[in-house]
């Protein structure tokens, strides 16, 4: 009979990425590849108090198997959060707990894809959600993006044309990889187009929080009037993401249908983890946290760009994002952003060739850097290292 | 276009006894029905030393993203415990660390399944598994399954004339539901048969160090020759569930696969959650911790054991499980064991109505009792309850 696999894993090899981003985990590699938060925004000293606390007070609900859809205090704060910041009106009914917003990609996945559906995406779009629908083998379309949001016109054409469309994924917040916010015009005209052909959308928020500058957006869960968007949350940007707790907020029957395979998935997400959270929402000042974590990070975005401004050669473009974690760089488009990669790495300097962020179009001239996990000094080396690099092959 | 769902998610319903087992939850009632571990078996003063040492010796790495396959040092323990009590030889490089074992039973349908293939069970088999399972559309066969385990001549007509067979699924030790363990003859016998059709083996054993009397018997993955047997284990019954952390033990190419799924499904498993299990296994005697878990559930073994035999009508029979959490009760053939819950529950007793643990042939007269939840005297008091129902029912 001989070992046979299922066909999505005899399909998928696994990213060839790999081999190339292993390079960049010897300490002496000044990485702008991964999309590590800085260690110095965890919590440590709280959590100390928090982790006594909660054993000591709660000590069989922590370390005992809890309900599917998540701790009932910590869905009810995550409620209120949503409700404060993103014009939302959830209720903790609508809120399930997952391993990391990671998690929730590979649920919605299962909920909606068969093999051969359409999933529709930005163009590029993040790797690790393309990584976990994939599991399901659907069929990726990307709609043309630009500094604005996904362009509409592209996105109907695609939803008029292709009957197979099961589900919309979109970070409209500070793009991974783009650094990109959607305008609040595109939310609207996505908004209407969504509405009127009723697919549903998946709006990943991770960095959302993380706002350097500007005025909060409408989020698309608060434009929803009929319950087509899924909106996935994580903690893993603001508090710390060792843990892996992030959120889902849904409403029936979608939720019902990713409680069904969140139980067969892993029961349910850490108990402990779930009252710690909890814990420090209730017992300290969640905003000011966030707000530190802001200004490191909009110090370290500003020092990249000061710095790309400097060393960077002519013909190179980037975004500005106005928050999140990444910046994307275009280079020309005969140049291949693998083989800048080798010369950047033998320079001991890393970060993210684009091609697999484009599932479809494959699109080889773009890198995604990230800022928020090298200090000061080290982001401004490692840009005029890759500076160098640039040159010899420009 | 409206939501449509994926085909699994269109077909599953949900298991209908869910609206049963929430009449559980009410504190009033004496519930055999879970399958918790005691609270009192936590090691929460432990656990009080062990999180702030964590915390403060490598609060970065705890509270960080972590490696897909898991914290170095927890393989390297778990592989350490594997070989000490299974007569294995894993190092840390055959382990990944999952939420739970859970977690990995939906990982491994993920990495066999496609919608029609054929997973095959022991007759009855874990309801948890045939969830996980399920959500890749799997048939499932059950194989005839006696006091001794799988019966090797059923097995074997089944992989003969079944060409889609893909996995098979089995719990040698205190099996869930029936708390049967497998004979060394029976075990060396399905050995054979795999071997020879060279099928993979999931070899489930989340409670094999919960034995109460007997010899430990060699695991399946002891008799391997030919990295079939991938297999799972837990620190859910032995340390704490509500941590979620299992594990997988397999060799390439089965384990590149399981990582590849892992890291779509949740990048990784709790970075400090797998740091305090590991701080654990290093400072403190878990064998010894072990022992006190297997002494406080032999006792309430023997308190149910004692009081069915009290208490129970003639025409029930049950097993008498050497460990594990489970009692298994036959009822005469006509009777339905739903209808007996329903009785039960008036008297504010519970079980788990067996017929789910039947994927295929959906017996009905069999219950599945759980002991280690509930204190001696509740046992007595709902076995007492529970034969009252059952002289009405006869």
């Amino acid at each position: 009979m001989a070992v046979r696999f299922s066909s999505a894993l005899e399909n998928i090899k696994g990213s060839d990425l790999g081999p190339l981003l292993k390079l960049t985990a010897q300490p002496e590699v000044i990485s702008f590849a991964g999309g590590l938060p800085a260690p110095q925004t965890f919590p440590v000293q709280e959590l100390l108090k928090i982790q006594e606390e909660v054993l000591r007070e709660d000590g069989t609900g922590a370390l005992q198997y809890g309900p599917s859809r998540g701790y009932q205090t910590l869905r009810e704060l995550i409620a209120a959060r949503m409700n404060k910041l993103l014009g939302t009106k959830e209720t903790a009914e609508d809120i399930l707990v997952t391993a990391g917003s990671q998690q929730a990609l590979d649920i919605l996945g299962r909920v909606f894809l068969d093999p051969g559906d359409v999933v529709v995406v930005e163009s590029p779009s993040y790797l690790g959600a393309v990584n976990a629908f994939e599991l399901q083998q659907p069929r990726f379309i990307e709609v043309e993006t630009d500094e604005q949001g996904m362009v509409p016109e592209e996105l109907e054409r695609v939803l008029a044309s292709e009957p197979r469309v099961k589900m919309v994924y979109v970070i409209p917040e500070f793009q991974n990889p783009t650094g990109i916010t959607w305008t609040a015009e595109r939310r609207q005209a996505f908004m209407d187009i969504i509405t009127r052909y009723e697919v549903p959308v998946i709006e990943d928020n991770p960095y959302g929080e993380l706002r350097y500058e500007g005025e909060t957006l409408p989020s698309l869960k608060s434009m929803d009037t009929k319950d087509l968007v899924v909106y996935l949350g994580t903690f893993s940007k603001t508090f710390c993401p060792g843990m892996r707790i992030g959120w889902v907020a849904a409403a029936d029957p979608i939720m019902a249908k990713v409680d069904l395979v969140k139980q067969g998935t892993d029961l349910a997400t850490s108990s402990i983890s779930q009252r710690e959270i909890a814990a420090y929402m209730q017992g300290y000042d969640f905003d000011a946290h966030v707000r530190e974590n802001v200004e490191l990070y909009r110090d370290r975005r500003d020092v990249m760009l000061n710095a790309m401004r400097e060393y960077f050669p002519a013909g190179i473009q980037w975004t500005e994002p106005q928050g999140g974690l990444f910046i994307w760089v275009t280079l020309p488009e005969h140049i291949d952003a693998r083989e800048l990669f080798k010369l950047c790495i033998e320079r001991k300097v890393a970060f993210v060739p684009g091609e697999a962020f484009f599932p479809s179009s494959k699109k080889k001239n773009h890198c995604r850097l990230n800022y928020s996990s090298m200090d000061p000094e080290r982001i401004v080396e490692g840009i005029r290292r890759m500076s160098e690099a640039l040159k010899e092959m420009i």
